[in-house]
């Protein structure tokens, strides 16, 4: 019985991936041995990172001039990270939402941290967009989706300092010149793989801005230098990566996964905004393609909602325990079929509860 | 055909925890969704991380008064977020090998660091022993177990200060008076689980000595209030952890795996001492249980050696990069029947080429 998954995350990964997964946990590479049992230094594991590291500068259409490594904590360790290594006199932020709050959070803790906007007194229901990058700031940082509201933005600035995003919610669902980018993170549990791995893309000029003295496991320019291997690194998360890479890189790259998730978000917005008993939560213009939030015009109507939803075997879309309502995250790996699925039973509920 | 793991880690694991990996990969706890896409939030994962903390605290006999939590970054990341956090003024160490090494550069970023004892000027092949643990240092930090010259402390030291302890290579293979301890942490790769989790078990008063100012994901007491999921946890990685400690608690516990890997460290180190070609590389009464390290002595025969070993599906068994020569990796989860096939290809070779 196939269940629809609109996870927020650790999300909806292609059933194939799964396959693989589920093999290599007792046969990797028909060497009789689990790959969770075995050397990183191993030449096959090796070559799963080499493999997710090429697949990565190929769909992004970077060169070598780009370091692609994979590193542990999540986004969340990114947040100290990064101001650890390139904060030296100040940096600019922008808020849009919780982790954009978090990523500002531990920067302060390195230097001087400029909020250049925030639509915190909106509750984030929008992003913020006329503010001016300073030129004297170490670069600029912001969140491309942020999850937690449904907000996203695809068309990204141009900065006069180094340009760094959080791409953890929407990284290869649209295509955009990565080129202009200094550095991108992104968690792999929504687009990639499981939990357990961050990627972290940068330019390698970068590593000569860093002066702060920092232990090793903080250093960008020690993971680079190990070429993800520094010590041991999250073998499994970046095999499952590196599967979904070549996946997405076999249907078509990023231009196939746009189209996809365009027309999951056309037909379940379109609905979104047809249907009397739904409304949608943030600013339409920066609707997000990724997760899509939404509330009932009447709350009482929640549980019934809820019972239809569990019997047309679609999990996950309960809204964040911050926010509440309804949220339905439409990432690379889901079918238009299953958004389908939930636009049927939106019809239907307004049939007969409307 | 049976594949004797004798890898020095990630490392072997039971063949029952690979085959329910494997399932959840597919089908977790018959949801009909896979593991590695489902949220973290959920009250199954959930779960499985309060199984696993609560397995940790009975196999070694602790009660509330510590903290098990589950991390990211490995044992090289404790060698930085242990003085960040306890290293106000001065903390003493003992140099066993690399590991230990590393650990004492990082506590140095933090403050005084004294190195009590080393064993580098002979390469690591005994464990230093008669030194005194100052009074007025605030921590004493020693590795129980050095995989890349095979050496183990199983006796441990009464500390006047509070106890820390790497047990990353040998955590659970044998029993010990856990309450001695502090805090003790270890990267799961070798006795429990696939690389990507680090074990951190911490006495909750330590927490009151936090003193310094610091990023949130490096501070234990965030991660303690958090139950593992301030942010988006390994889960993969832990749910393996889980499964191996429930394998371990079901067969009988650390008592159990001690009287196994005695068996299997007697067994190999008398053929060791025994066999003509071979010769062991630490001292006798340092020997680890878990890492035999050995040599030819005739390095010359090294390659036909390699050669029978393969025939006979023996793998993993070459030394470290940094020291050659050959080492036994015989972590739980191998049963003797491995270490008699090793030990039978080393009789019969020094029939043959002796």
């Amino acid at each position: 019985m196939k269940v629809h998954n609109f996870s927020a995350g650790p999300g909806i990964l292609p059933k194939e991936v799964l396959l693989k997964a589920s093999e290599a946990c007792i046969n990797f590479n028909n060497s009789n041995l689990s790959l969770l049992e075995v050397s990183h230094r191993g030449k096959d594991v090796i070559e799963v990172f080499s493999n997710a590291e090429h697949l990565v500068k190929s769909l992004l259409n970077i060169g070598d001039e780009y370091a692609v490594i994979f590193l542990q904590g999540g986004a969340s360790f990114q947040f100290a990270m990064v101001p650890h290594n390139f904060l030296n006199k100040k940096a600019a932020y922008v808020n849009t939402g919780v982790w954009a709050s978090k990523a500002i959070k531990e920067a302060k803790y390195y230097g001087e941290t400029l909020v250049l906007a925030s639509s915190e007194a909106d509750n984030f229901t929008h992003i913020p967009k006329n503010y001016i990058i300073p030129e004297d700031v170490d670069y600029f940082h912001f969140t491309s989706n942020n999850t937690i509201y449904g907000t996203q933005t695809r068309d990204f600035p141009n900065s006069p300092v180094p340009l760094f995003c959080d791409m953890s919610s929407d990284i290869f669902s649209h295509r955009f010149d990565a080129s202009k980018f200094d550095l991108i993170y992104a968690g792999v549990q929504k687009n990639m793989g499981p939990a357990g791995a961050t990627m972290v893309i940068l330019k390698k000029d970068l590593l000569n801005k860093i002066q702060r003295k920092m232990p090793s496991m903080l250093n960008y320019q020690i993971h680079v230098e190990g070429e993800s291997m520094y010590n041991t690194p999250p073998v499994f998360a970046v095999y499952v990566s590196m599967l979904t890479l070549d996946w997405l890189k076999r249907n078509g790259g990023i231009e196939w996964a746009e189209n996809r998730n365009r027309a999951k978000a056309d037909l379940f917005y379109s609905e979104l905004d047809r249907n009397s008993l739904f409304k949608g939560t943030v600013t339409k213009e920066d609707r997000s393609w990724m997760n899509a939030n939404f509330i009932m015009n009447d709350p009482a109507k929640e549980d019934a909602f809820k019972k239809v939803l569990k019997e047309a075997n679609i999990s996950g879309l309960n809204g964040h325990r911050s926010v509440g309502g309804f949220r339905a995250s439409m990432y690379n790996a889901m079918d238009l079929d299953s958004v389908q699925v939930l636009v049927n039973v939106m019809q239907e509920f307004e049939k007969t509860n409307g």
